[in-house]
């Protein structure tokens, strides 16, 4: 979910703002946002204190544009030759994510729990999942030129059918398996999209 | 999600215990599991401190006594007389919990937090949420009796592929339209178990 650690060329300015913007993530992920000051992103940094201050303005702004610069990564969304099995990898590879114990894993699960204690935080997480959301459109788009799904489906809707049960499994009922889930939760969404259950808005909207 | 103010008749232990779970909850949902300590508990309910550190422990005890109170409530899922029906208010009921300003809003949302924080806390929110796809399984079991769906159909399943949407944009994608998402989510379900796409357990498990 996250990769923040593409280092930018440029002078003092672009490594300063790298060296934060990694400190931030690395600070949210290993004590969460409960515990992210300016100070300890200064200390894990190299920056001065007084220069995240000046630049950024305090904690809500630097997680805003740690989790914007996450944004700018490289990642799409896998591409495997069907819609269902795009999406099983989809939610797959948000299971693995979030289960891993490297600082990846770490981050996406404290971004998601910052979002419960910052308005700003919240905000900044809706603005990683629309754009995730939106890269991951490609996976439905080729479907429809595939023919998979009729026209005029709703891309961002399928696919949050496809990994809201992962989602649900890891944060709402705790509960194993959110792996094994994908599976199913792909054959429903894909399904029900080539029925046409996604075309257009949704019902009652 | 919660409903724990059911009070017990007895003597004093039981008013007791009834106080101080009361409290423990609203100072959850009124400042969060972070602030949430023996001795506001102790000062909101009446109850000594001591009293409550001997009779729970601490802070981690007191929250998963206090939800397995609520799981006690009688709460039954919607009966409207069709599974896609039943879904929809299902998950339009949980939209609208969450988004309520009420007390029980802000203790559902914060028991969601504090699952990120204290994994005693996530044990106790896994068991609540046990038990509620325990008692929607009857949801699913209505339209079996009535022909709707196959023998033999994963109930939780198809509940959890009906609310996990709303959920999803509640506290993953932060977006609006959790409600209007129920609609769509619970056709989507009620669809693949007529089809029997939640028959036995799911696939690549």
């Amino acid at each position: 979910m996250t990769r923040a650690t593409s280092r930018r060329p440029g002078g003092r300015t672009a490594r300063n703002t790298a060296a934060v913007l990694e400190a931030t993530l690395a600070e949210l992920g290993g004590s969460g946002y409960a515990d992210l000051t300016v100070e300890r992103v200064a200390a894990r940094s190299g920056v001065h204190k007084a220069t995240i201050y000046r630049r950024w303005g305090g904690v809500d702004e630097l997680l805003a544009a740690a989790l914007e610069q996450a944004d700018h990564d490289s990642w799409t969304p896998p591409d495997t030759g069907s819609l269902e099995s795009d999406l099983r990898a989809l939610g797959e590879e948000v299971a693995a994510g979030f289960s891993s114990d490297d600082e990846e894993g770490s981050v996406a699960t404290a971004t998601i729990a910052a979002a419960f204690q910052s308005p700003a935080a919240a905000e900044a997480l809706r603005a990683f999942m629309e754009e995730r959301l939106r890269r991951c459109a490609e996976v439905v788009e080729r479907a429809e030129r595939r023919g998979e799904v009729p026209e005029g489906t709703d891309a961002a809707e399928v696919v949050r059918a496809a990994v809201a049960p992962v989602y649900f499994r890891l944060f709402i009922s705790r509960e194993e398996g959110a792996g094994q889930a994908a599976a199913r939760a792909a054959r429903v969404a894909a399904e029900a999209a080539k029925a046409g259950e996604f075309r257009g808005s949704p019902p009652g909207r």
